[in-house]
């Protein structure tokens, strides 16, 4: 398994996640993989996984532990039990490189490490070349029979697509002229150019331009995204439905989230939280079956929450005579501690993809994202069913 | 269409809805069987309808018409276009059977019409047969093709089963001995006896014994219940398959509804509270595979609502890590304006059953129900789907 | 009473509310002044009040009552009962002048009466004098013995103080010079110059201006305001003193407002929220005594919602040994029905402060604004004392 | 400083938080001492106080240390400091008096320490006697100056007031007569004959007998309670207020509280909540000036939340024009982190009470508790102002 920001609060709580199931001292709560029908396909072990990934920002892992621990989010035990394995994956982690936009010093260029900032000064074909040395060396060096490559980055600047980028000759011109690429369809292009499987738990372009969708169906490679569906979009995705059966009449769907960690932090600033929130508005007008809804999504970056984010959400609805009604939420949960255990389901499921021959975007993995790939629909009890469906497929 | 409680909360929204309809005066939002693919079945068309009933309490559907007019439920310019129709449900409306612990003066008794008192001195046997007869001359005198009855009265007090309730012949030795038997049953073999379709849309026992089930059968009569899923329950049901999908640890669920109609008052009584509890908390353990789950439902009542019921529900879950996370949400509906349109909908999907000669209970219309006498599961949208799926053979 | 902005949903309640008082048919929920201690204040009765005012919407009041009372804010009794009144009002009101910015076409452009856009067209000075002359023949023809105008316009756009309104010989200066002023310091000099008391209920300049305080003052006229403290940050000022006197740390306290009538509208636009946000957000840190406090204040426009403003607010705070606890509430209000009774209120102080030769910042009305013009704190019940205290004086 | 429930998780709390802030290693957040204006009083510096007490059940506070940091209360660090604090204190424990009903076998009753169902079977006069005995060792042994005493103890469950408790004769007739007496009841008595000021933080009768109030005052002593106001309470009698200061018709106030600490266990029973209700129901009714008032408080006991209450409380509203609104909030707060700071604020200001030679009901601190012996109000910011005013006479 090869993170894309290998040390990030995710990143953090998936070694130290996968290392206390190994051991046998935590419970794989909040893993479909780990429970019927799902656990019946023969799945890779968490015990052969071995973790490396490529990383932007300088510190340890050991410091993201503490800060976890510190705000409630990785019990002490853990962090002590498992601070071996912490370190191992530590020693894997190369120099990642940093997106164009954040360079030029907007958020998340603070504390940016030296050997990133010097890679990121390379030609665009170079930094490819790069990251895929990287992850080859990773898969020689461990003797590895297959790589899942996870982009686990934050957030990056919205931009409009390209037209260069929709297929592989424009993108390979691209590389070669040098033009301003995001830094995840670099990573992209890496991994499956290095034969890897690959997930894209984030909002970033990544593997979804029509190049590299291109790139992986040529090398038979397994890939899904985008933007890995957590928390508020969640329980959108799984109460929305039930006003379509209904036949109740949604008026209006505001939806405010507050968040601190790092991923706040960068989304504070307009540029970035554009490519988010372009993800969360979608599902709900597809839903509801009305694309003049009237719905916004509200991102605020507060502190004191770090981890934890909290989201309110309001639902104006009408009813048979005209009666106007109401349904309001609150979520607060540990953003790190919802995403983990959906990355481990997917490496496994893209490991297990691979190993089948299977190849471009894996449709049955929808119900992970804000954004699937393919799928069909934001509708999150029908992605379940699919993913139940290829199951029964595999089991049979 | 026969409705028990002819001039309850939901029965004059029911009468007013079909009226403002039928003269397309009114939009048919809330309505499944407006929309597609429900709305592509032969389902009979609204500007058919006749309604009529039963009612143990005294008073004008008039009066009912203006305290929902005065809680902002329905419209008054409806009340004023529709005011023929009511007139014509309610000269129609004959006096119903009250239940055995009501008459004894408990919450409920006051207000009870002087003919139902009347009624209810009469033997068993001899209720059972006054009740049938005015179906029959119902349908009679408004040559009807087929008639389907409604149960919308209050809830009953709560009741162990006898072992007499389970066969048909047991029960009918019970309307012979003259033994207490719930006045929803009366009229539910009053309905199939008379041939007609029957819906139970409250908590009461009505069709559910093993008796009645016996003799739908036997008579070759469709019928479905109990307890319509209009509002939190519904929510509840939507909600936690989302929970059980991503593997998260439910700790406990906590419910609190509060409302102040007429049902409210009779829920206040703890014998009465006892009927519905029992149908709202069967399904979370269900839908969540946890037996031991920690969850209560509380109902209490506030009369300053009237009919807008307000529901807090408060989920405590572990996630990955052993992270502790919530959801609450607060819903605020119309309870009469939730109501209608699914008895609406039901009447027309059990209408439609009789004619194409299904018998028994109507598993398809799970998803209406908070404990469906069959379909087999709570989880909302796998009976959405069931649903569909009957839409699907019918249109083939 | 002459109400700026005669026409728009809070002068409309004003108007039937005023009206169903003196009648008999209202009882005087929400306000203050109908309650002792106040009540035994010398208070000119509701019977003598005679309206009229500016405006510079095209429209009736009776459209505007409509609307109203189909949102569910006017019982449709009242405004039949009060159409008499209504209209009376409605002959007396004059067209009123546009603020600059809005005559340029952002939002509330729209919808402008034709006198009110020629009006706007000639000079400073002259529309001055015009707004004057309309108060002073009020006054004349209705024979009152002295006049109180109330500030209810929309939310103008946010402009920079200038150094030329902070002495009454620079504004004049300016009115001379024909300088974009805002219309609302137009109306307050008016006002002023014809001798009334003034009350400005929005968030607008108008008499904050240090030049027209001195103009109150060498007038000998009191004046109150700004913004009227109606909803979210009432609630707000209530509740952070607790937090205060329990010594409890708060993080952060993040407010959203959703509002959908025309005052969302106008507050839709970034220029015009601007005003607003500024006067909501100023409280906590003053009573919280934080001046780096993280919090910020929301205003989304949501037309479904009309005249029924929600907002949510979530109080992240730290108690003893560093936990962490939070505080969070959902107020669900109509902003005209919460506003009209203490527009009725801040008329009949104004008019008793005026009889008792009182002049300047009203600071004993402090509890009914976001920003009051005097008065030292925010901290709602520290200002409702300085009330209590007023009137005990005055009893005395 | 003596407790009476000297392990239970509040003085667990207590003990690590004395001792965190003598070290200097925690901030006194939570604590009005700690603020100007009271911290300008000659208080009791936390470094000179010394901490031991009475206890029923068995176990040690190092266990109670460790369910507390298990669930986020305590930081392991703090624990890990103050070890040798929590022993010392662990070492002046001695057995307490369980109360009548709950050695008879309900809620509370296992886990009791065997020393005190010892004790529990001695005549009263003898308890009494014995737990003066060990307040007198306690003083004498560790030389102190004055020793304050906080019943921290559970819920008792709830008994009728009897005759013979409202004068001191009566009472000291019931202690010889050895008839049922609340154990809260039997310390009060021992502590105010030993010489002690009290506090009582529970809501169980304690010294708010006539008897007990004419010891206190016949011996020179002040004293303090009852229930500690640390959450929902603390909100209501903040909101309050301000719906009563404008003049808004308050219709219905429903409060749901959910805990899972042993006081919510001891709360799941009927008679032990019914001493708690009583307590947090009569605020609402004296501020808001309704004795009609529609209002419930529900306690549930929900495991899962251990220490970290939680509450939803709807404030159903009427205003102006009949139009209904609502107020709802949700508290999540650590009960014992919210309470800590409130004992050790009680404790400086019993003592300086008592070194000032005041005695009686100590009216100035009615802003610590639900049901305060004194001070007339329930208004908290009313209750605040009365401390001020006493502070600043001290200050003078």
């Amino acid at each position: 398994v090869w993170l894309v920001g290998a040390r990030g609060a995710i990143a953090t709580s998936v070694v130290h996640g996968v290392a206390g199931l190994a051991r046998g001292r935590l419970e794989p709560v909040g893993m479909a993989t780990a429970r019927d029908p799902l656990a019946r396909l023969a799945l890779r072990p968490l015990e052969s996984l071995v973790l490396g990934g490529h990383e932007v920002a300088s510190g340890s892992i050991a410091t993201a532990a503490e800060e976890l621990e510190r705000n409630g989010v990785l019990p002490a035990t853990l962090v002590e039990l498992c601070r071996d394995e912490a370190r191992a994956h530590d020693a894997r982690v190369r120099p990642g490189v940093p997106d164009g936009p954040d360079l030029a010093g907007v958020a998340g260029a603070d504390g940016l490490d030296p050997a990133s900032i010097e890679l990121a000064r390379a030609p665009a074909r170079e930094r490819a070349a790069r990251l895929q040395a990287d992850i080859e060396d990773f898969r020689r060096v461990e003797r590895l029979e297959r790589v899942v490559v996870v982009n686990l980055a934050s957030t990056e600047a919205w931009r409009e697509e390209q037209p260069a980028w929709r297929s592989l000759d424009g993108f390979e011109e691209a590389l070669d002229g040098d033009t301003d690429l995001p830094a995840s369809s670099l990573y992209a292009y890496a991994a499956l150019r290095a034969g890897a499987a690959l997930v894209n738990f984030t909002p970033n372009r990544c593997a979804s331009l029509g190049a590299l969708r291109e790139l992986a169906r040529e090398r038979g490679l397994p890939h899904c995204g985008d933007d890995g569906k957590t928390g508020e979009t969640l329980v959108k995705t799984a109460l929305a439905p039930m006003f379509a059966a209904r036949a109740l009449r949604v008026l209006s769907w505001q939806g405010y989230n507050m968040l601190g960690n790092r991923d706040g932090r960068v989304l504070a600033d307009p540029a970035h939280r554009e490519s988010k929130r372009r993800h969360k508005d979608e599902g709900l007008r597809s839903i509801l079956g009305d694309p003049a809804l009237h719905t916004e999504v509200g991102i605020d970056y507060v502190p004191s929450l770090h981890d934890w984010k909290t989201a309110w959400d309001f639902v104006h609805f009408e009813g048979f005579l005209g009666a106007r009604m109401s349904l309001q939420f609150t979520w607060t949960g540990s953003d790190s501690a919802l995403a983990a255990p959906l990355v481990i389901d997917l490496v496994r499921l893209a490991d297990f993809a691979a190993a089948a021959g299977e190849s471009g975007e894996m449709e049955h993995t929808a119900c992970y994202f804000k954004s699937p790939l393919a799928g069909g629909t934001h509708d999150f009890h029908r992605q379940w069913r699919r993913l139940l469906e290829y199951v029964e497929r595999h089991l049979a």
